[in-house]
């Protein structure tokens, strides 16, 4: 990604938290996280983060999703003998349709972005639902025409040991200036 | 306290979220925990809690309190062989004055409520701020006068273990029909 593309989706990201009456310090609007996921595509897949806290307890983080955009499908592994990360999506704002193994809905709301999709038991999520995932369930979310912004409550946070269904994600981004 | 107390103090909270942005389902509207600490005397020492999440990896709440209203001074201490709680304040709405112990400030905003509150050191927050608390840090905390909101992220929550200066609290409400 470009420098000025995380500008920019920063700059998205924020207006969308404010309008939601989601306050962040200037140190967290700096920083907000813009995922990529090394595809190239952030319209399409793509995430907003603002990490609130990860410690060696607990993590909560709010996520934020354009129109449409889509967080991959992955998974989350036991790390240093720890069980997998165990997470609870709130949806604060918009609908989020989120999908875990199951059998699928006669309905699929969601459109998957490319073939490397696999579960579509479909969890839909309007302003104050949740659903929590047990470790190692794979998922992946997407936001419907007004975007979405979600808390995220977990165990905590080891983004780099995530597994992707799709083999050309890299979570940590690279930057060009 | 009495039910109808109860009732009205969820009715305040709840009008208090919905004017904040901060959508909850009916059945954690039904659910909001009045808590006054048995000592009837909500408005001045008491806190309302919708309760999101407590599983047994991590817990997240959101707190409610009306103008000045205080959560009297505990800590959580290390239950069934696990640390104690470990939390994060999020404040979201108002202004919430945090205390722990340490060096008091030269101005202390709040007023503590009684003689059972001994730690004086004040940390602000206001929306988009929060603080850490180490396990077993005694701490209390009261809202400004248009009353806060905050976010708790923690690691699991046991209420019935916490430690209260004050020896006549009762943490687990009695209901008077």
């Amino acid at each position: 990604m470009k420098r000025s593309e995380i500008i920019d989706a920063q700059r998205r990201a924020l207006k969308m938290l404010a309008d939601a009456g989601i306050a962040v310090t200037e140190e967290e609007a700096r920083t907000v996280e813009v995922a990529d996921f090394g595809l190239g595509r952030l319209e399409s897949e793509g995430l907003e983060i603002v990490v609130y806290e990860n410690n060696d307890r607990y993590c909560a983080k709010e996520l934020v999703l354009f129109p449409f955009q889509t967080c991959p499908e992955h998974k989350h592994p036991p790390v240093q003998g720890r069980s997998g990360k165990q997470e609870t999506f709130r949806c604060r704002k918009g609908v989020v349709y989120l999908y875990i193994p199951g059998t699928p809905g006669e309905k699929v709301a969601a459109k998957a972005p490319n073939e490397f999709y696999t579960v579509f038991h479909e969890i839909v999520l309007k302003p104050g639902e949740q659903y929590t995932l047990p470790p190692e369930t794979l998922h992946w979310f997407q936001a419907g025409p007004e975007g979405g912004i979600v808390s995220e409550f977990s165990s905590p946070s080891v983004d780099e040991a995530d597994i992707f269904t799709d083999p050309n994600i890299k979570r940590i981004p690279i930057i060009e200036d």
